[in-house]
């Protein structure tokens, strides 16, 4: 059973969403017969490789609010967050363009390493501080993460990846996605927003049930069987 | 949009169902977003690689009938191929096991070729007298349909292919086909026997309103969009 999450990596809700899917597959009685795949979406694709204000005062400008409500408002997403067992730091956060790094992600795929490399780009943006549109940072995150290094730096230096990023968007445009993380099984039925794991558990039983091969046969006529045409 | 045909290639109405299917495409309007797949399934798995009985002979015995009522049968069905084109001569058909030019159609499969070798074979087995589980013989068509010589005798050498052909056997087995030809579009609906082409387009057209994207959703909450969190 296929399941796709298209998400951000600067994207709270996407990182609080993804451990409550590995809640829900830990607790899923086929886990084993998963295949979890990372689709790109880019909440801001036009956002330059660093944002030159602090997330608080970006937040506040959206909004039209004060800045302390917008510190607020982060305090609350941080507690939500930790309560999932997550360390949110937006006041370290480093804001930025985040398409080289899904392009890395798809790399990462390549590899058999998409959720490590996923997961280490979320943590380096909403923990560390890393500046995630930075090509120095993605360069050292991804090897770290295992990534070969020489690809890497062919990537960061290229557009590979790029037209695959793109797909997954245009995708997510095709089925209605239009705010992330959005979870969807085996491009039948989906849930939008970082579900709690009881929820994303029970999108996972359903999809499992739909799953189950079938094909509606709509003309049945003259064949070949194994005993004779 | 995917149209995937299981069949076998020693199966007098898998090729005209090859041809009614052209037919059909060659009628639909969006025939230039069809992906066609020709997926493998063997008649009779456990047949030698050439049988020492001819093909009428090999009838009779199979549904206890002389020989005289399987030419009658033999002869019924070159007539309604006649009837699509194609020229049925199974007096010199040289039966055997398909096990080989399935993986053959594999391989050509990776080359963009796997129509051209799948109408090669079948025209060799139902039209030229050609052996048809003789690896000489597979040899010398797969090189002819343009596949690389050294590619072509590795394969025939070694198991290249051979768990494609049985996982499409599985497939086949978990979408209850036990009949070939049996078109399927879009893993979702399909259509078991040589239809007429005017069905065919009907299944096409049905798959397409069908594969339009679309998730059904679940369930709906606390997501990060364009326009904030």
């Amino acid at each position: 059973m296929n399941v796709e999450i298209w998400s951000d990596i600067a994207c709270p809700w996407c990182y609080v969403g993804k451990r409550r899917l590995e809640a829900a597959l830990a607790g899923f009685e086929h886990r084993d017969e998963v295949t979890v795949t990372w689709r790109s979406f880019e909440l801001d694709p036009g956002a330059p490789r660093e944002r030159d204000v602090d997330g608080a005062t970006h937040l506040a400008q959206k909004y039209g609010t004060s800045r302390e409500q917008a510190v607020a408002m982060q305090d609350r997403m941080t507690e939500t967050a930790a309560g999932d067992g997550l360390d949110f730091r937006f006041a370290i956060a480093r804001a930025g363009n985040t398409f080289d790094a899904h392009r890395l992600v798809h790399l990462a795929a390549e590899h058999g390493i998409q959720d490590a490399m996923k997961e280490r780009f979320m943590r380096a943006y909403l923990t560390e501080g890393e500046p995630i549109g930075d090509p120095a940072a993605l360069e050292r995150l991804a090897i770290e993460a295992g990534l070969p290094a020489d690809e890497v730096r062919d990537l960061l230096a290229g557009d590979r990846f790029a037209a695959e990023v793109r797909a997954d968007e245009r995708t997510a445009a095709g089925f209605g996605i239009h705010a992330v993380p959005f979870f969807v099984v085996d491009r039948a039925i989906g849930a939008s927003g970082a579900q709690p794991p009881e929820v994303l558990g029970e999108l996972l039983q359903r999809g499992w049930e739909a799953s189950r091969p079938k094909v509606q046969v709509v003309a049945d006529g003259e064949a070949c069987g194994p005993d004779g045409c």
